[in-house]
């Protein structure tokens, strides 16, 4: 048996490739499928059945792709419209050479939601994993809010049914292989380890310890989880088919008078160096999202309707930089600037920096009643277990259409956790025209790591 | 947390990396250990610990050659007089980052031999992995019968307690990490899947659903397990310390003329060419061990005090045949023939074939009645599940040494289960100037496949 | 300037790439052409021009394939009815960041061969390198011969005026960059260095001695090349544009069974072993064509009609073998046998050999007068240098096409100058069901490094 | 034949590997020498010579290190009391295969200086290749102040000699092959392009034009080149043989913890991010060296008895920076800082800025006649080309010995070509405590671009 947990990172999402025999099944295959392929290739394998444990909405999934380069099935859950595949039953099975993939129904995340349980045949009849999708995660559970609130009883009661009348009963020993791992938005709080089976779980997963139905379900109604604007894209596309790539987006190297030129036509710069480089100095106008936030941010802010121009802090950034926006629906990418900020700084062209200021710094010009307002923009429950006393609280996700909120007549100081959200929040006033902006280094890890004090509402 | 499994061909041995934070332990690593420097240096950790299962007896253990890489401390169980290293007791706990290790003492397929319990605290108190060793494999248990049978009884009773006493009890959701994969000679039928749990062995594991010790003990004296030539080098290896490689060892490229003063100068010749090339033509002298082979064969013929010549299928073939040649101890590698066979027939040189008959051929051959004995060279078992009319049986470990038994004065056709050690068995007949040599062409597995009989005695 | 000379294995086919501050052309570009995508790529830079010496006719030119990948304009040159690309004329200039290319007329080789030369405007005005294309190699000029006999005159004549007017004339310091090294069947003698110049080859070039019109074109007309069958195929599809690929096919792995169903609906074999493993065992049907030969030779012997079936030594060979059958135009590779001939053989499935003979052997046997007929399948040039007393003339690549002047009565014994072509030449007449055929391993090399004698007749 | 050039960026040195039949040489090899053993075992050739053309001053001659993985002999030339490796004597021959490798004295940039003159036997006997080492770049000639200037006449006139009696007249045809590309402080004005011959060298090359021994030497004698502090370092090493490495260094990723630690012990710290990140933050106390200066830069401010902290701007970083440092003999690099300068300033730890000025904000400061003193790093003959009216200049190289002649009490923008080295002299002034430091982004190269004035003294 040939098994692969391929994870993309950003996304925290974990695809699967087993092979036996002859053949080969790809779970949930991300865009850039080649990986797939080459594991392949490398195995003599083919890819026969592409499975999905259910519509994902925060990446474009790769089912079209990979069919197209390997001619393999498309399997989903019932119910939905799909414009593209075939869906498969509760208990449908599939065979892999020794192995066997069992589909059931594990409802909740979605309506649709798919597990598979894999049997290797060439040791006995006992299910070794289960692929569970979104249902159940490493020390989590699937979010239950996506359908919005009218439906999260009904989803967190039926997701209780599919982690303890079906999951849970498949057997201490079953080894679990979620669709994400740690980092995701699509779960609160998933372990940064990858490996676990149901009976770890069963001990050590907060939710799974919440054996009585109405437990779980108060539990699960009393997440809060951001819902990025791209996922309603995503959802589009993974129902309908996503256009096929053919292969990967090539952005052209552009000299700053082309990067201009782009400018003018109505491109939007993303800046993906880290929060140093960007706050020494950037293109005027550019969104700062760090390399790997780029998965995870892009859709909180991008159009779909404007080509997108990238500033690389590295030339070796560029593939992943691709990667990210594509999985996440952006294939419109004209160009980056070549020789990266050092040539545009030596064309003497329009420049901007964006002071960062030490938690040090700051306590010091807070400490003196400096005019300054502090804008957290960390999510509600980060905000909630303590942030630095006169604090304004928008989350990154929605400043932009908050802007209104922000006065413009004072200097502002946007801090996250890291200074990371709180650069691209601090990149989104800038464009927005804000004359006075400072980023926190290190923002609430480094005020908590230097002994300052929080505060809670 | 970072986990890796990193598997070595051949001799089917896994070790294992583990990282958390800043550090990282490896558990049981190959002498080739390059490997564990390049993750570490990926992932930006320091390896600190080297955790040793056991003393090795079918390769040459690392942690030697990688605590002169890394200076972590070397690791292993209790009751030996290691020349290196610190012993553990057992109960004794290291620390990873957020993962606690704790050495627990298994013996049984040797009295010295550890297991060490993972446990991720970021997570939980619950154990979520075990590294076995040669205690238990997926699908098997270790081998009990090194110590010579007058301590096998003793050693079984003994596995017996340390799996149903000792790892079982660690509940069924805990993942299982053995040192071998299917493949190896340290247990008879290791599955081919490397993902297991304490739950599934326990529903599959043939072994495990001996629950009475007697009937355990009985299953393993049962067992019968070919025991190479090179494993006394080993064990004395893994107790002293090998010798320091510093890097592996680089073949020099030789002329045919080279490579024939080197013969005469004593070295042994290695042809690692599949069974078809070795059949069509070779250097005269060779023993033939295909490359795969080389780990598992190597030890079986080639003594350790004579340098060893390479002849290669394909230029790529030189660093995975030295890589299994120094694991099992074969550091001295004077150089291999430049552009192969081709260069040696070219130059006119003494060449030698050894015809390939099909089933179709030999069964022809038998029904006629031609003259021909068939030596069939595989284990007990797999005689004794049926074999040829009329064959003679000797193990291919023990020709060498038994020749005395085959006759010189008849056609002689050596067969396997599929073409490789009959090929092997074959080129030690030549060698030994035995005339007339056959090789059968996928041996019992094509003779099964035409519909050919098998008898049993 | 970035310089790189690509060179493809088999055809001996080198093509450049060029690249100087933001832009970059490459010359005669092969189909496989992600190369010269992935050069641009690591530099930053835009392939703006694809220029091409001349239609080719020993491969696949890849200027329309590289065209769908970067939007490059495609040149050539003057008088040919092209279905793609734009004419240059004599003199035309191309500008690349510092660099100016020149197209110049440089006939002879055919009637719209173009060299193009290079000045690095950022040091001077004089001339760095000519991409003669093949009109000029080193130590070899281009093969006047593809019109036939009633051409070749004039060819020649206009060969001698592209080398000695206008090539020459450019300077002894001028580095020469021919589409060909040494092994190219576009020239009898190209040496194996790739690196020359104007002055060099005028010292040391045999043809660029003979400064005299009436001796060059003499010397040009007793030149003997074959003309492999597939030359045609190339010739009209680099006029036309080939088809487009898109990506590289991605053979199947198949099954022995479903090997021999796509042999019964047609499927030609090709076995790409070398002549050692070929001659232990093959799969009965197939043409032998070793790795390296294949884009020299396939062209000889295969359909175009047909699917083609691999048989590999090594799973590695895959993608050199697909490369190689690609750019000659075999774009319809079903599939390769999986695993190798070893599974064949363990299913019991048909086989043949073809036994090698060492020339001691071959000695033997032709001095004990042993009924055996000798058929020598290199060149006419080869032949006449000297063979072996009794053999039959026959160039490999016209066995198949005269296979009625070949005695099926008795047995044949197969030689060239290594026993490669041999190969070819045997496994075409087992092919044909010729009963007792041998290959002569190291021919005629390993015939005179034995010391044994030739003839001349 | 085999002919490979090997970069090392940063110091724009070329060595030169060279192989035929089953032999190779290496001339000039670096001391990170794996690449030379990788190409020896990708074409099956054995390294037997390894040649120098002098004892270089800008980086750690390898050929100790060559000899101890490959057992090559050591080469060079005559008059200098080599503590390894054997002299050769002027036309003294060495054999590759079918190569000649000819050594003649080409004094001038040092005393002992050889050129090596390859001839291609198969081909015949005019030359075809030089190895010019530091006697004759392409559009350059060897600097010959290095003896100091009271041997700079004598050494000119040497050169003269080399140059016009013995590399001239080789042949226009020759193509030539020198130890430095465009960047190297080898040369003032080396091109950017690695191919050329004497004949084009005599066309295009400046000094070479200069064909009267007299204007020769007066033109060498006008020349002004830096002279790096380490070069000395460099000279004793590569006469008595540098230190085996054994392998590159492995630096430990530190916490922000321990970094504190080792910079406590006296440690010394690097910082090789663009001039943006560090503008933006970074360690306070660090030396401001961009990647690719490291090689050319370091020499002049790092002592050699101080360990080398490392914060890195992007991982993949290490690998080249290490390479970098041990190449002018830096090796004993301590560490580097762990996730970058992100996990520094999450510890909140102590952090400097240095702001950026666009060159538009410095145009703005002196047209309003704010207080600030400019300081021009560059070399004399920039500074004497134009500079920016008011300027100090000091040469980055001098600035840490010079520091005294800076004010203290007034602003200072530093300022070079493009903003590196006056990053570099920043972070020197920012050290040595100056309280309030710019760099001017883009400084000439962007003042230029934005239309703004220079000045002549």
């Amino acid at each position: 048996m040939i098994f692969k947990r391929i994870k993309s990172a950003g996304i925290a999402h974990n695809s699967y490739f087993i092979g036996s025999g002859t053949d080969a099944a790809v779970i949930d295959p991300r865009r850039d499928c080649q990986v797939y392929v080459d594991i392949a290739r490398e195995h003599g394998l083919r890819v026969r059945y592409i499975l999905e444990t259910h519509r994902n909405e925060d990446y474009t999934i790769g089912s079209i792709e990979l069919n197209h380069l390997t001619g393999a099935r498309v399997h989903h859950g019932p119910g939905l419209d799909w414009k593209y595949g075939e869906t498969l039953r509760d208990g449908q099975e599939i065979t892999i050479g020794n192995l066997r993939l069992t589909a059931i129904l594990t409802p909740g995340h979605t309506d649709e939601s798919l597990s598979y349980i894999l049997t290797d045949l060439s040791t006995g009849e006992h299910p070794v994993m289960v692929f569970t999708g979104d249902a159940l995660f490493v020390g989590e559970t699937g979010r239950t809010d996506l359908y919005g609130p009218e439906e999260a009883t009904r989803l967190a009661s039926t997701l209780y049914n599919s982690i303890f009348k079906k999951l849970l009963p498949l057997g201490d020993g079953v080894i679990i292989c979620p669709a994400h791992g740690g980092g995701s938005v699509c779960g609160k709080r998933i372990a940064a380890r990858d490996e676990s089976t149901i009976g770890i779980e069963k001990e050590q997963n907060p939710a799974l310890r919440l054996t009585k139905r109405e437990e779980f379900v108060r539990y699960k109604l009393s997440e809060r989880l951001e819902r990025p604007h791209y996922f309603r894209r995503m959802e589009k596309y993974n129902l309908e088919g996503p256009p096929r790539l053919g292969r990967l987006p090539d952005p052209t190297p552009l000299t700053p008078a082309e990067f201009l030129k782009e400018i003018d036509r109505g491109a939007i710069i993303v800046d993906t160096s880290g929060e140093a480089a960007f706050a020494g100095i950037h293109v005027k106008g550019s969104y700062s999202i760090w390399l790997e936030g780029l998965p995870a941010f892009a859709g909180w802010v991008l159009p779909y309707d404007h080509p997108i121009l990238l500033v690389l802090e590295d030339p070796s950034h560029l593939d992943p930089a691709v990667r990210s926006l594509i999985r996440a629906g952006y294939d419109d990418i004209t160009g980056y600037l070549r020789g990266g900020i050092e040539r545009w700084y030596n064309a003497g062209l329009p420049l901007e920096s964006l002071p960062l200021l030490s938690v040090h710094q700051l306590k010091n010009m807070l400490d003196r009643g400096e005019r300054l307002l502090l804008l957290d923009v960390r999510d509600q429950d980060e905000w909630e277990a303590g942030h630095i006393t006169g604090a304004m609280h928008i989350y990154v996700g929605h400043l932009e259409q908050r802007l209104a909120e922000v006065p413009r007549d004072i200097p502002l100081a946007a801090y996250c956790g890291s200074g990371r959200r709180s650069g691209l929040a601090a990149s989104i006033l800038l464009r927005a025209g804000y004359a006075k902006v400072y980023n926190v280094a290190g923002s609430i890890t480094a005020w908590k790591a230097a002994g300052f004090p929080l505060t809670r509402d």
